[in-house]
């Protein structure tokens, strides 16, 4: 037998893939489960914009539609993707700064591999997005943890931040808004990563999935403050919603989103032309696009608020209200930590015992290991009211 | 300035793509450029099944269409492969050996990402497929080339092979069809390659891309051949002909199916979802299907006669009749060697002075400075014929 990279064996696969074969299985067998894990949009892009891509279908000598494009994209949907962000309040940038990928997963990868070497350090927050720890270890990096702890309302700590940023670190990674926790960065904890990033010659990788999900407060924008530093990662799963196209983009310093660009090359020859063209349509339909992500902030705030309400009834659990993004991290150290029951115990039997389905914590972060990850992004008001509700249910079962 | 992993340096871009932008800047200062450098189908999806598509488009319930599939994709769809695999004469497949990426492309990446270890030794033919050195490159193996000369039909030559195989080969990546050269691996040269991989325990690559696109002769299976060392890399670019949708597939053995399917979790999380949608309507249409091919096939036989017609006229031109493929490689050593004048100088006269896009042979191996890599995919027979005659006035003038 022929043999292979064992850096593969690091790759443990992403948690909310099981969590769905698991669940899959349980529907077979005709339970009903609450899916508060996947951090799938519950809405359709609009309908406006399916039927412009419909009609481009039909059409017999769009062998464009079809075709390879240039790999950082075409260009008119980069010169589309730069004005979007310059009027969300974001940088100015000038179109070669941006390189379209196949959905965010292909951005992470691409930038981490254009600038990691192995034996780098990276600084991942605890806790943080599950799919960067798996990437880093792939490419032979080290990851540093630094606390956010929920106490200081998931934000990093700045003292152990610092001491981290002695270590002749490569790149510090912070998602805001965030995932898992849905606090948005503060200007603060912003301006500290981004002075101690230009100060140790170190990359700041920022993920901005959910820039345009923000609902109280406001989204900090890391390259204005290191543009120097600072490549982006983003994606349109979450704006419009269209996760299964993949489509996303990565912004920063032309010199290096040039050398991403070839590496994206290598990763996926060109982003996928229909999605391309579907963005292209929605960013140039300006009152289509704000309507359709008012109406998206809507349907998440009210989402977002059941569950809140449900939360405040589950003893012992802390939290931050989310300011943006889809999901709600719960820490429930103070009732498991006593029992010894973890994270993964916890949704396994939320899971077989009350048939809801959440990310246990532990994927987020070695101190994450009493939390859950909750999505609001995908059920009904009164189905994650009563997903919440039997969380509280199993939790003070387990307490007593 | 923070750095970055250098050997994405040896990553040099698609020399497909920098012709792509030399035409284009000919093309707007008004110039007809005859493309016979793409491997872009020149024609689009059949209809029906675009038809399909837009209904699912307006169908206000289909979630699914948007939605993050699976990470090895839909199981159907690697069910239909595995029967459509089965079906064009290939090997019995299970569902769990198929991983659909996103193309052809991110399926070269995953598996080579996958097996290869930093200093491994990858045989590649001289030509092959520009595509596989800069990856291999990146993940740190080195290149054996093994010449495959004109005067064998572009078969491997056995000798150097053998003595290759010497060296602790960790992978010899094979295209049949081939690209560039269009010659259909011999049942003698796969079962060589076969033996000698499983010897030494090494894996064979085989790039499958053209393999429904056969008009003489048959294509061999390596799989069959070597079942248990035989990583096959497929894509739907060429049929049924969306290169830009993104959709390729890998089969091999599941257990190291099952480490690229993680392998492409973190490059891509799942091929795109509407791609995998349009192959499943398309591969359940078995006569949509097949008659769709039998066009496909109708349509590049022309395009290949029409160039062969036109190369016989070119004088000290060598090639093999392509059994497959979309390609031509003319091997013109005779008329240049002589003069100096090498495939990239070549290349650039014949866009600037002839107004007709090629792909210099240096890109495909380091004996290949000599000769074209031609594509007969794209424009009609008539312009496939002018071009050709453009090529054999350029040649002309340079030998004289």
């Amino acid at each position: 037998m022929p043999g292979y990279n064992r850096r593969v064996d690091l790759i443990t696969g992403s948690p909310t893939r099981r969590i769905d074969m698991l669940r899959e299985k349980l529907s077979r067998e005709g339970k009903d489960v609450i899916l508060l894990s996947t951090g799938q949009p519950g809405f359709l892009p609009p309908r406006k914009l399916r039927e412009k891509l419909a009609s481009m279908l039909l059409d017999d000598k769009d062998l464009k539609l079809y075709s390879y494009t240039p790999t950082p994209g075409f260009y008119e949907v980069r010169e589309a993707v730069a004005e979007d962000v310059r009027g969300l309040g974001g940088p100015n940038l000038d179109p070669e700064q941006v390189v379209l990928t196949a959905g965010g997963q292909e951005a992470m990868f691409a930038a981490l591999s254009t600038i990691l070497d192995p034996g780098d350090r990276v600084v991942l927050f605890d806790p943080t997005y599950f799919g960067y720890k798996p990437i880093v270890e792939y490419l032979g990096g080290k990851v540093l943890w630094v606390k956010a702890p929920v106490e200081n309302g998931y934000q990093p700590d700045e003292e152990e931040l610092k001491r981290a940023m002695d270590n002749k670190v490569k790149a510090v990674v912070v998602v805001t808004p965030d995932n898992p926790t849905g606090r948005l960065l503060s200007l603060e904890s912003a301006k500290l990563i981004a002075d101690l990033a230009v100060e140790r010659d170190a990359w700041v990788v920022v993920d901005e999935a959910y820039k345009t999900l923000v609902y109280e407060g406001e989204h900090v924008w890391l390259y204005k403050l290191a543009p120097d530093n600072t490549i982006a990662i983003n994606t349109f799963s979450k704006d419009p919603g269209f996760p299964g196209w993949r489509l996303g983009y990565v912004y920063g310093p032309e010199w290096i989103v040039s050398k991403i660009r070839l590496m994206s090359e290598e990763l996926v020859y060109c982003p996928p032309s229909i999605a391309q063209r579907a963005i292209l349509a929605y960013f140039r339909d300006r009152e289509l696009r704000m309507k359709h992500l008012e109406e998206a902030k809507r349907f998440m705030v009210e989402r977002r608020d059941a569950m809140l309400a449900g939360l405040s009834e589950v003893a012992g659990a802390r939290y931050v209200r989310p300011g943006g993004s889809m999901f709600v991290m719960v820490d429930l150290e103070k009732p498991l930590a006593r029992v010894g029951i973890d994270s993964e115990v916890l949704a396994r039997r939320l899971l077989e015992e009350e048939s809801v389905a959440v990310i246990p914590g532990k994927y987020f972060g070695p101190s994450s290991n009493y939390r859950l990850r909750l999505s609001f992004a995908t059920e009904s008001p009164e189905r994650i009211r009563e997903g919440v509700r039997r969380i509280a249910r199993l939790i003070s079962k387990i307490a007593s």
